[in-house]
């Protein structure tokens, strides 16, 4: 492996709608550029904006430095200043795994029920990756038939999942917010290890300030309830102050 | 129990898009009315048909008595006349169960997968059965926090569905006919078992003629393929010819 510090970025290989992913001279490492960019909606909602791609780039580093901490392994190396990061490549498994602790988005819509409503244990689903279909809903069965991913994935993918809610809900609570609900990705690393990859920010959460129980998340950009940047901060701010996160 | 001759109809109690379920003066049975009509996306498409009630009755009938003796327990008691059964009454679980073997309907739609992809094994899936929403497709997680069943019951429905898969398989190669998929439903009777209910029949089914390649089923409904009642008199004409099955 290449020491870290002569670590080069070299090609774009994917400019998704909030980060770029480049490659670097180590085979095993990605260099990735949170990018000035928000979008909601698949893409048809699309806003440049200041500030962004830095907010996200610490609040994604914090939490993956804290859940490397709490033994949950991850694709996260370093942040190598405001908008970038070093991670351990991955083949990405085409799954959006969504925990729900609360009722709230395509939830609440496909099942009709009360917005917020508590669910007595988290919530998962699966959705596909794939911006032609839509990234549609998903069961095991499916995606195992579309070899998406194997039974043994998809179950540890949960497993992991669900840690990450369970250690998430505590950073959020020490913050007043509860956490409704979250997407993380997963993928295999060159030996073949399922890891925890992509990013966790307000981008991907869902987050609710216990006191005003206003939105401190992307639904504020969804919605046009006021500027997303000031709301990241106040969020990246509130977790910097929380005692084992740093 | 009531002896089966003295079983009399009473009120009708629920009345659906293809049958009217009447309670009798025994509060565990049920009397089945297969109606003359025929309705596809969701009631939007309705039509009258002479004789449809009966092929179908006749057909969930042979089907029913088919399972029991090859050891899957079912509603079924009784054919009476063309169009009407008695069955065991039951609580239904707010489940349609649909079982895949080739790709079709919803599926190649929601994928976007070849028409009539074969799987190396068989699919399942639930649907959250509610007219208003449209019968959503529901994962195992979101069905237990609705409480819509247990995941003990979700794990016995896929157990007993995929029997049902592999006996309706060779009873269709019988014909001459592929499975591409099927729906059932389930209930609990009022002492708590668990059994498959509802109907099995060429409208719960996609059949497929391995000679001609044509829908033997209400897709030739669905799709506007022509008259839909001498396609379901054929299928009961095959079915009453397999050997095992009357
Ligand atoms: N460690 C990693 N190795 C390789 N790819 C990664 C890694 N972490 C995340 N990715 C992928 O990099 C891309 C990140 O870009 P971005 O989040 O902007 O994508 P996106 O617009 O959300 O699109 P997509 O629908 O592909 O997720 C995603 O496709 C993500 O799956
Ligand atoms: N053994 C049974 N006991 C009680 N109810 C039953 C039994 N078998 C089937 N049912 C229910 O009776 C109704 C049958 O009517 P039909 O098939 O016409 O309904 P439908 O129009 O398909 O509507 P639904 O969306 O309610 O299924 C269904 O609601 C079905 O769930
Ligand atoms: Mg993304
Ligand atoms: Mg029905």
């Amino acid at each position: 492996m290449t020491e870290i510090a002569d670590i080069e970025k070299k090609d774009l290989l994917y400019k998704g709608k909030a980060k770029e992913m480049f490659t670097t001279n180590d085979p095993d490492i990605m260099w990735v550029h949170y990018m000035d960019q928000v979008t909601a909606f698949n893409g048809k909602k699309k806003v440049q904006m200041q500030g962004k791609g830095q907010t996200n780039c610490e609040i994604s580093s914090l939490i993956f430095t804290d859940l490397a901490k709490h033994g949950i392994e991850n694709h996260f190396i370093k942040q190598l200043d405001t908008n970038n990061q070093l991670v351990k490549r991955v083949k990405i498994i085409p799954l959006e795994t969504v925990v729900r602790n609360f009722a709230s988005g395509s939830f609440e819509k496909r099942y009709g029920v009360k917005h917020l409503m508590k669910f007595e244990k988290p919530v998962t689903e699966f959705f596909y990756k794939s911006d032609e279909l839509n990234d549609p809903f998903i069961n095991d069965f499916d995606a195992e038939a579309l070899k998406v991913a194997t039974e043994d994935q998809m179950n540890r993918i949960r497993e992991i999942a669900l840690k990450v809610n369970d250690r998430l809900k505590e950073i959020f609570a020490e913050m007043a917010v509860d956490l409704v609900d979250f997407k993380v990705e997963f993928g295999t690393t060159s030996d073949g290890q399922l890891i925890l990859a992509d990013e966790i920010s307000p981008d991907s959460c869902r987050l609710i300030d216990r006191k005003t129980k206003k939105s401190l998340d992307k639904d504020v950009f969804r919605k046009g309830l006021g500027a997303l940047v000031p709301v990241y901060k106040e969020l990246l701010g509130r977790l910097e102050k929380v005692e084992d996160v740093q």
